[in-house]
C-alpha cells in the first residue's frame, strides 16, 4: 500500500479495512478516536469501541517529518522501520515485556496495537514516588534477554551481520550522536541551561579535554560497537509500569549498538529520579531515595546473573562456545567475568552521557523541571553534573555498582551542606 | 554476463573480448598464458604477449569454492567482491600502493590488472634479508590514509555505516573468526604443531584461563569494532616490493572492522622474521635484525604522525571536528591521543594473535618452515610463543613500540641461553 497519512477523519475506514483489526473490534459503528499528543516525532491515537472500552487499540504513524517540527523538519521514515523491527525481535524473546502488535506496515509506517491503558509512564511514577516492586525484576529481564540473544554469543556470525546491515536507522543514530555526544559538549546554540547553574560546572565539562576526550570515546564507541540490537532510548519515559508488569515502548531509535548504551540511558535517569527525591529530608523521600538506590542494584545484579546464566546455558545446549573449547574448566568463566565487567564500564560511561545532555542539551526530564525554583533546580542539576563527570572518568576503575550508588549518596549530601 | 570458470584454453578468448584489455595487447595472436600457483583460494595467470614482453597483465578469477581443495569446498564468489570493493577504495586514497585494476566483473568474479613483475612478495625478501629503504614509508603510508579515509573521522556516519554494509565479507570473516581466533587455542583437529614443540609451552596458551580470555577479547572485538575498511589479511606475503616501490595485494578478506587488525596482521609476520634472523649471532644477521626492529619502529610512528596528520587537517578544511568544537585549544590533542593508544593496544592484541596461530595452527610461515631443523623451528616458535603472550596480556600496559621491540629482543636472547 502506498504511504498516505492517516488523520482523526480517515483512520477508522483504513482500520476497518484491515482484517487483522476487523477482527479486534464487535463493531466499527462506535469507534472513537482521540490523538494522543504525548510523543515528538510520531502521530498517534487510540481508537475504542464506546460500546465495550474493552475494544481498543493503539496506532503509531511516522510522518516523514519531524511531527511538533512540522514538513519543514524531514525525517526519514526508517524510523517505523527501525521500530517493527525493534518490537518484533524483542517480542520473540522476551513477549511478556512488549505490547502485543496487532498489525503492522513499513510501507505505510503503521503499528496498531495493544494500548496500554491500565499502565502509567514509568518516569511518571517515579516522580510521584510509587514503589514498583517488579521494576528491577522486569527490566533485568528485557535487558538481559535482548541483548543476548541478538549477540555474537547467541547468534552464528553471519546471521548477526546481516542483522546489522537490516537494522540500520542511521537518521536516528545521527540525531543521537548529535544530540547525545556532541552538542552539549560545545556550547552548541540547540542547549538550554538553566540560568542560574554556575558557568564554571558548564565548563568544567565542556572546557575540560579530559572530560571531552572520553566523552568522545563514548560517541565513538556507539557508532563503532554493535554488540546487540538495541532499544536505543531506553529512559524512563520508554517503559510503562503498573505495580504486577512493565512493558517497554517506542524502540524507534533502534539499531546495532552497544550493550552499555541502553542499560546506561536507563541507569542515567534512575540516578536523575534520585536526585530529584534525595534532596528532600522527608523520611518519604529518604525512603523513596533508598528504594531507588536498590533498584539500580537490583537492576545491574539481575542483568548481569540473567545474562551470565543464558550464555552458559546457551552454550551447554549449543555444545559449542563463542571462545572455543575450555581445556581447563575455568576459561569460559574468566571470559564471561572480563566481558561484563567491560559492559559495565560501557554502561557507567553511557549512563554519564546521557545525564549530561539532559541538564546541558536541548532535551530536559521531567524529574528535575517539576521544580519551578531555578535554584533548586541547579542545585539537583550540579549534584547530577558532579556524579556523571566522576563516572565517566572513573569507569574503569568501578567494579561494582553499590560503589556508584555511594558516589551518588556522597555528591548529593555533599552539596547539601 | 553470467559467471562461468576461465581457464588456459578460453582465457585469450575472454581477454580479446573486453574493450578494456583490447587497448592493453597490440595481438592476441601470440599471448602466453601462465598459470601461477601461489594462491590457495582463487584461480591466477599471468597473460604476456611473447613478441612485446611490456604487454603483460595479472588476471585473477574466484571459483565457487576453495581452489586448493576442490569443489567439495563450497566458498562464496562474495570474496572477490569484496577485494574489488577494496581495491577500488583503496586506489581512491592511495593510488601508487595498489596494483592498477584494467578490468574488474563481479559477475565473472574477475580482475584483470597490472602484472608486478618488477616485484617481488615481501616475505621472501625479509626471508633473504634484503634491505628494503622504502617499506615503513610506504606501508605507514598506506595504512594511515586506507584507515582514516575510511573511518568515521573523514566519513559522514550514514556513508561510513553504507559502508559497512556493502563491505560486509561474512564467509571469509568467519574464516578468520575460526583459524585465527578459536582453533589455535582449543586444539582443534585442524591445528598443526611442531611434533618437538613442549606441550608446556602449548598448555600455556591453550590450557591459561587469562590468555584464552584475552584472545576471546580480541575475537570479539574483531567482530564488534567495525572502525574502518580494512586489508584483512595484512601479512607480509599481500605486500610486492622492489628497493623503491611497495604495492599491497589480495584484499580479499576486506571488511570494516578495528583499524589494528590490518596493523598487527603486518608487525606481527615481521616479528616473526624477526626472530628467524635474530638467532644467528652473524653480523649480517645481527644487522638485519636490529634493521627489522628499526622497520616495526618506523611504521608504527610514521603511521601514527600521518594519522594524526590527516586528521587534523581533514578537520581543519571541514571546519568540524568529530566530538565537536574545542573549547579550550586542547580537547582534540588530547581525545587523538588517547584514541591512538586505544589502536595501539588492539594492535598489539591483534599481533599476539596472529603470531599465535601461524605457530599452534593450520596456517604456517615460511619464515619459520625454511628450517628443516625442527628443534631450531621449536627454539623460535617458543620465542615467538612467549613474546605473544607477553604482548596480548599486558597490552594496555605498553605505550610505545620501543618496549614492544625490547620485548622481541629480550625474548630472542634469553631462549638463546
Amino acid at each position: 500500500m502506498e504511504y498516505y497519512q492517516l488523520n482523526q477523519v480517515n483512520l477508522v475506514t483504513y482500520l476497518q479495512s484491515l482484517p487483522e483489526v476487523q477482527q479486534l473490534f464487535s463493531s466499527f459503528d462506535d469507534l472513537e478516536v482521540q490523538e494522543i499528543n504525548d510523543g515528538n516525532m510520531n502521530y498517534a491515537y487510540v481508537v475504542t469501541n464506546t460500546l465495550d472500552l474493552n475494544q481498543s487499540v493503539f496506532v503509531k504513524q511516522a510522518p516523514p517529518y519531524i511531527k511538533v517540527l512540522g514538513e519543514e523538519w524531514p525525517l526519514n521514515r526508517q524510523r517505523m522501520t527501525a521500530e517493527i523491527n525493534a518490537l518484533n525481535y524483542q517480542s520473540s524473546v522476551c513477549p511478556e515485556m512488549v505490547p502485543e502488535v496487532y498489525y503492522q506496515s513499513t510501507s505505510m509506517s503503521v503499528l496498531i496495537m495493544q494500548n496500554l491503558c491500565h499502565h502509567g509512564i514509568l518516569r511518571t511514577a517515579l516522580i510521584q514516588g510509587r514503589y514498583l516492586p517488579r521494576l528491577a525484576e522486569n527490566l533485568s529481564t528485557f535487558l538481559a534477554e535482548t541483548l543476548f540473544y541478538s549477540s555474537d554469543f547467541a547468534l552464528p556470525s553471519e546471521k548477526k551481520k546481516a542483522m546489522v546491515s537490516k537494522s540500520a536507522n542511521s537518521d536516528m543514530c545521527k540525531i543521537t550522536e548529535e544530540f547525545v555526544f556532541t552538542y552539549p559538549f560545545e556550547h552548541h546554540d540547540m542547549n538550554d541551561y538553566n540560568p542560574i547553574l554556575e558557568q564554571s560546572i558548564i565548563d568544567s565539562i565542556q572546557k575540560t579535554p579530559d572530560v571531552r576526550a572520553h566523552v568522545a570515546q563514548m560517541k565513538y564507541m556507539f557508532m563503532n560497537k554493535p554488540e546487540a540490537l538495541l532499544h536505543g532510548d531506553f529512559h524512563t519515559s520508554s517503559v510503562m509500569v503498573n505495580e504486577q508488569e512493565t512493558f517497554v515502548i517506542d524502540p524507534e531509535f533502534s539499531f546495532v549498538g552497544p550493550m552499555g548504551f541502553d542499560i546506561g540511558a536507563l541507569i542515567a535517569n534512575l540516578y536523575l529520579n534520585y536526585f530529584s527525591h534525595a534532596h528532600n529530608s522527608s523520611a518519604e523521600s529518604v525512603n523513596y531515595s533508598q528504594w531507588l538506590l536498590q533498584t539500580i542494584d537490583d537492576l545491574w545484579y539481575k542483568f548481569e546473573g540473567k545474562f551470565l546464566l543464558l550464555w552458559a546455558e546457551h552454550e551447554q545446549s549449543a555444545q559449542s562456545a563463542f571462545m572455543g573449547k575450555d581445556l581447563t574448566g575455568d576459561s569460559h568463566q574468566t571470559f564471561r567475568h572480563i566481558f561484563l565487567q567491560q559492559v559495565f564500564s560501557d554502561t557507567l560511561g553511557f549512563a554519564a552521557c546521557k545525564i549530561i545532555r539532559r541538564i546541558l542539551g536541548v532535551a530536559k526530564v521531567a524529574d528535575f523541571m517539576q521544580f519551578d525554583d531555578q535554584k533548586l533546580r541547579a542545585k539537583l542539576e550540579t549534584q547530577a553534573l558532579k556524579m556523571a563527570t566522576t563516572m565517566l572518568l572513573n569507569r574503569h576503575v568501578y567494579t561494582n555498582i553499590a560503589d556508584v550508588n555511594k558516589l551518588a549518596e556522597s555528591v548529593s549530601s555533599d552539596t547539601l551542606k
